[in-house]
């Protein structure tokens, strides 16, 4: 791993240089920009922890492909024990950073295409897979951060890609050159990818014969020629910009993973980078392994940030003299029960594994579905019982400027205070802290990222056997089944 | 009614001078300052409604004290159509602004010491009623904006009043003088504060004859000297001190009503402004009849924010071409169904009021903590089903600067598009509404405002015949009930 | 009113001979048969009321017909307290009986009949409403419990009425005659059927022209030559049929309604009976009369058996030495809760209440499908909450056979018995009761009884005037609205 | 394995002569007896799998103890794949049963105080390990079934063992002699206790040094001198006593498992089968292990049960039309969705097992909670579903005889038909299984067997680690935890 750290990381993001854009201006280094650093932080956690003795174990894994020392976010998961190792990582990076890691969106992505890029080898005749090693075995020895690309804009979405008024709401294949391809297009919602160092594009979707242009698979540099990112705005993002330390929440993180628009605009790959070009009939395999990986993760990083939640509002309760209420505990039992429900299903998802033909390890689908599902349900409960042990100071609380007012600093400090003993400055930080993880983007993400609730449900039911479970009723039944 | 429209209410609050902060820095006119001047404008449609011909016959009333035409927001409610038209004008109101108008908090607090002033006065021979009634006419003829200030700071809240370390976490008399009474202490959350004429301070929990100095009620003008207040912040308060237009979601109207906390540092109250002073047996009355009206009222201005949500998700997925797809028409419904429950609770609270011995009506209080109660939990659900249709964008937009921006502004226009004919900038505002709408401070005042959940789970239990309830029982089954 | 209370009417039905089967064989006669019997006493309740001077303000009206004093069971309603009252009643028949008193039906029939009876006079010059007071003169006089008809078999639910391959799964005519028609088809889960006296027929979906003969309403009595009634089965039905007084749970009343088909084998229908023959267009209006008629009862019929369910619960605990458990009293909290918020929707009905043409009034229509819809919801949660708190053993109690026997009675006594001091056969009846509360047919009706709950989500998006909730979200955002 | 197929167990069960009480009788051969039957043929697909090639790896297992092939259920887990290959056995189970094949509780028992006794003997350097190992062979070469007997009546439950005003409520030694110990008390709800061969009697809560002679555990024969038995009620019961065919809803197997009371009236036990006595301070530990296991169960079992009723209802929907609709789709996706999050935490528990002392294997505690306590929500709202779905005629329909009926079967077949081509008998019998496994007995099964929802929740907290999350807040705000 030539990036041995979380400041070795950072420093390879200031010798790159992507074209970023954020409130109209450019962003010359994200590892110092007040809008972009707390991302960097936390994606820097998965540096920093692969060089902790504590986590090594959990945090870098052998590869397969040249049996050297590499992060397990560069990983192709070769058993189920590799697959439950990621999920007991995931908790963790959830509870150092109480945020969005990000870079797990690359290590899915790279899972997902090594599957398949095998399997269309293996029915075309291509040479994908070996395109792929030979990229991935880079990305495993310098150990870059790769941003997965999977979302299209999709305009009109009672539409598909090839019947949309502009073709570009997908990304495409504009002109095909002896030595690459050319891409318009763009991806929507890209986490970490301005503090990433390579993107991997996939389809969004299944496509059909028709949308050939469409299947396209490749890698490149975040600052290859052509691409712009427009980083997006987040709940709460201005409280950063102006360097208010206590009112943002988590001072050193951000809410959940940067998110950022990537456009294309006649972007130039080399055919040593493409993974898939115009195989159509394997977007939807592609697509769906890509988001079951991804699905899975979800109870394992949401749950370790609800254990950060669980613990403020623990510690706030305290504070305020209520711990000992009946409802008070019945609540916080709640929140760890919805957590660990959570929790459960990204285990099962791991333990219930298997392997596709190239070798990779998949979870179980229907789990990961099942997983994601819960996740967009119960965030929202665990942060409405959150915000009702908080009390209603939390959105009506004077900013940091007032408490450190010579006017009024001593007003908020008495009037804000809890039991004795402890600083209000406590309670006002734990209470900012958990404004910031119960509302807006932070659960817009766990709602919408790895597929918005309908996408799993359309899997759970295509995934449920109903024939089969037809016959079980029809058996007690002695109905035959005919 | 002096004030004749909103314009004369703003130029009323010009004339007046409350000491008011905000991060740091005095505030010196409400109705310009960008923290303060939305939530101005929301106040100012209660005013405006009364002059407008197609709401009057809500927005008016005539007062039983004198004759005369007033705001139905100073107004003491004499029969069951007052309460049904009050919950009617609310829902309006909340249609209007998609906000919080902050009146009705002076309004049930004025409800609420008239029937108790009046029952003091029958017990003990005080003349608190009459003071009462000189202070309302003064109200009505100016068509003054009151604040109903009850919840106190608690400190450690597994303590009484009496108990805590600090006296001054509840509001007490510290001085009595032949022409009035000194106070000290704070009020915490009061919304609409900052843009008020007067202050009818009022207990804030059942006490005992040892805590007779916190059994006080009184009204005092804003400015009165020793009075501070400190204006609290607000999920996104940023974008709007940085006047950001589109991005603040609702340009004209704050997120819900501004609170600040009132400071009163040795404050005198003269006699004739006193409504109870001692009569701590009163107090948990005055406490519950505020609380009553309160609740009662959330079903009718939040039912009025969520139609203005409901529409905007609605709009939002024509845009995005989703509208006509079945699960999008099933959580459209549920929102409608979740909305017109709360409504349904509203207007039963007032359709069972009652008159107290004064002859002001009271709403049905097993009613009022049930429609509260239901506030506090579906106002998160129907604000998860709005994220859940509106898609993951609202948490990943660019900015307003971005689309404004030379160089990228066409990049966002083009990628954020929806279906042909509708401007980007249509889909952009209306996310920038639904992400103002669902989430921090506008749901943790669903949750809090007018008591926590389970300040409504003692009542509802109270006041729920159990006994009654037995004996139901035990009838059906022959079981004689001795 | 002829019949003058419950012994009166109980009289009456041994004076018509209905044709009923049940498990196969005649009932002969339904006020002794121990299937019907406990139907016939809770049907029976609405008759003591009138006579009850404690409830008559409730259960008696003035006719608008005749002046006379009449069962409100056949009032047309005229004005909104008699919407109110009809709620108040029918809380108080549920707590009284703890079931389904089955006369609402009938009721809300006639008043459905009655408006659009006179809207199809108006529009088509008949004289349906003249035939129609008519026979509800009698009605009133009489004081005729009267069964209203509307659910058809329906067959293959995917064709409409006129495409079944079997055209008699809706009730249609079959021939027409000088003096009247015949008619064939059935009617399923009608409740109340075999102790009425009159049957009420009404179509049970909107139709088109080509659906002509199946717009049919009319009245005729049970016993009318080709009319045979099949009598359903119910949950724990054998323990009555057993005559086991403990083990049934409610030993005087029935788990709910007790349903029948009533099948017509050509039946004659003479032409002063007729209220609609083929005007399909006012089809859908008087299906959705009766059923928004009849969802704004749940929220207080319903109400009253778990206000029944409620008190045997809390008794159990008391019982069982967990009455003071903290989580014993939350979920009692939220029994009420739900309760109440069902409640409120009944009171909000009738409160917002509107008159027809005719005269007779209306209730609000959105607000009653909002009603029944939650119905389908709380009563599972609260059944749910009450088995919570009544203990598994609810589920594993010997028989009354063993609480009774010599051998082992002693032991079932002592090692079923609760705190000291209450008879073991207290804790053993309460707990047969909850069973009988909380699972099969009681469950069934709340979810299916005035509509399943999809035909509610239809209606309420139907009505939810999205168009107007979009013009407010795009007026606050300053969106011109074109 | 002595016993190699169903028929095998059940002509052992024929050699025995345990004292049964049912409806004031005793059932003389438990295998005919319809009340019984039903549950011995669930408990001999247990035997019955071990014997089928396609099933074998799951049903046996290698005995640690002797090397000999044994039935998993007599097996004591020695590694995570055995408490794995329980958790997809019990699915199986499930499936084919749709009911409670009991025979778990034993096992679960056996594995409790197997490594539990082993730590007794570590303290105490008692033999008690030496003695169930004895013990433990014969079960395993005999193959035999063991009820595991936990719940004690409690009596008044505000009070502990030794505070009860009758002691016999929990059960105790009430003597102690050279050769072994005499017995007093029942235990309550016991699980296949009829169709048993052996008992193994575990305490049922924590104990003190106050309660030693309550501190008890041993195994004895079913038909030991001085038990008795009665077998308790369930929902629907007497349609099985009258031998009705369809109406039962399951005609091969029963609702969920019989239960019965085993009453002991000074019972004798020999010292060889005594494994705790008086050890006191074990009590809680060898209860939580026991309920841990059993209630990882649940989300296996449960949801094999729950696949054959989603199977039921999407048959049914078939039959009835309806299964294109929108809406019937979702509600079966979500009937998936919540049965396949119940697996996945059985799954998850199995997967953090983990070893005691003894080598047995323990599931992972918090998860089996988190696993119990969402069956006791998510079988409701699956019930809910299906109810939904099936329709009201399932509360309604015509009794089997009146299907058969000379007189009205005509009837019955043409108004209950469905889509054509499909007998209405189909319909009648699914619908009558979806009424078997949706109400009473079924549903408090699963929300009281292992334990009431509430000792789930104690657990949670207590297993929660508050103080660990309370830190994680805290490092991220930077307070010092000291």
């Amino acid at each position: 791993m030539k990036l041995k750290n979380g400041a070795e990381y950072m420093e390879s993001l200031r010798k790159i240089n992507p074209l970023i854009y954020y409130k109209g201006k450019k962003i010359e280094d994200v590892t110092r920009h007040p809008a972009t650093a707390p991302h960097v932080r936390s994606a820097a956690m998965t540096y920093a922890l692969a060089a902790d003795e504590k986590h090594r174990d959990l945090a870098t894994a052998t590869s397969h492909l040249t049996g050297r020392t590499i992060s397990r976010f560069t990983h192709v998961h070769q058993n189920i024990e590799d697959l439950l190792k990621k999920i007991k990582l995931f908790r963790i990076l959830g509870q150092k950073t109480g945020s969005c890691y990000q870079r797990c969106v690359g290590f899915d992505g790279i899972n997902a295409v090594y599957s398949v890029a095998y399997e269309i080898d293996q029915k075309h005749a291509t040479d994908y897979f070996e395109r792929l090693k030979t990229w991935l075995i880079k990305i495993q020895d310098e150990n870059l951060m790769v941003v997965g690309a999977m979302t299209d804009p999709k305009g009109d979405r009672s539409k598909s890609p090839a019947d949309q008024p502009d073709p570009d709401q997908y990304v495409h294949v504009v002109e095909r050159r002896a030595d690459g391809i050319v891409i318009r297009g763009a991806k929507l919602h890209m986490t970490g990818a301005v503090n990433s160092h390579e993107i991997l594009v996939m389809p969004t979707t299944a496509l059909n014969e028709a949308s050939k242009d469409f299947a396209i698979s490749f890698a490149i540099a975040v600052d290859t020629p052509g691409i712009t990112m427009i980083f997006g705005r987040q709940t709460g993002d201005d409280r950063r910009d102006n360097l208010e330390r206590i009112d943002v929440g988590k001072p050193t993180f951000a809410a959940v993973g940067g998110e950022a628009v990537i456009v294309f605009e006649d972007v130039f790959v080399p055919t040593q980078r493409i993974f898939m070009d115009g195989e159509a009939e394997f977007a939807s395999q592609l697509v769906y392994r890509f988001a079951a990986h991804h699905r899975s993760n979800y109870g394992a990083c949401k749950t370790g940030l609800m254990d950060v939640l669980t613990g403020a509002v623990s510690y706030l309760t305290q504070i305020q003299g209520t711990a000992g209420a009946s409802h008070v505990k019945d609540k916080i039992t709640e929140m760890i029960h919805l957590n660990e429900t959570l929790y459960s299903s990204s285990i099962a998802c791991a333990a219930e594994g298997w392997p596709t033909p190239s070798g990779a390890y998949m979870v179980d689908t229907m789990l990961a579905n099942v997983c994601k599902q819960n996740v967009t349900r119960f965030h929202f409960e665990v942060a409405r019982l959150a915000l009702d042990l908080a009390g209603g100071f939390i959105a009506t609380m004077p900013s940091q400027y007032d408490l450190e007012s010579e006017d009024v600093g001593h007003l908020v400090k008495k009037y804000f205070s809890g039991v004795e003993g402890i600083p209000t400055e406590h309670r006002i930080k734990i209470a900012r802290l958990i404004e910031a993880m119960t509302g807006g983007t932070a659960l817009v993400e766990s709602m919408h990222g790895a597929g918005s609730p309908q996408a799993q449900r359309v899997m759970i039911l295509r995934e449920g056997k109903l024939d089969q479970k037809i016959k079980l009723a029809k058996s007690l039944l002695g109905i035959s089944d005919k």
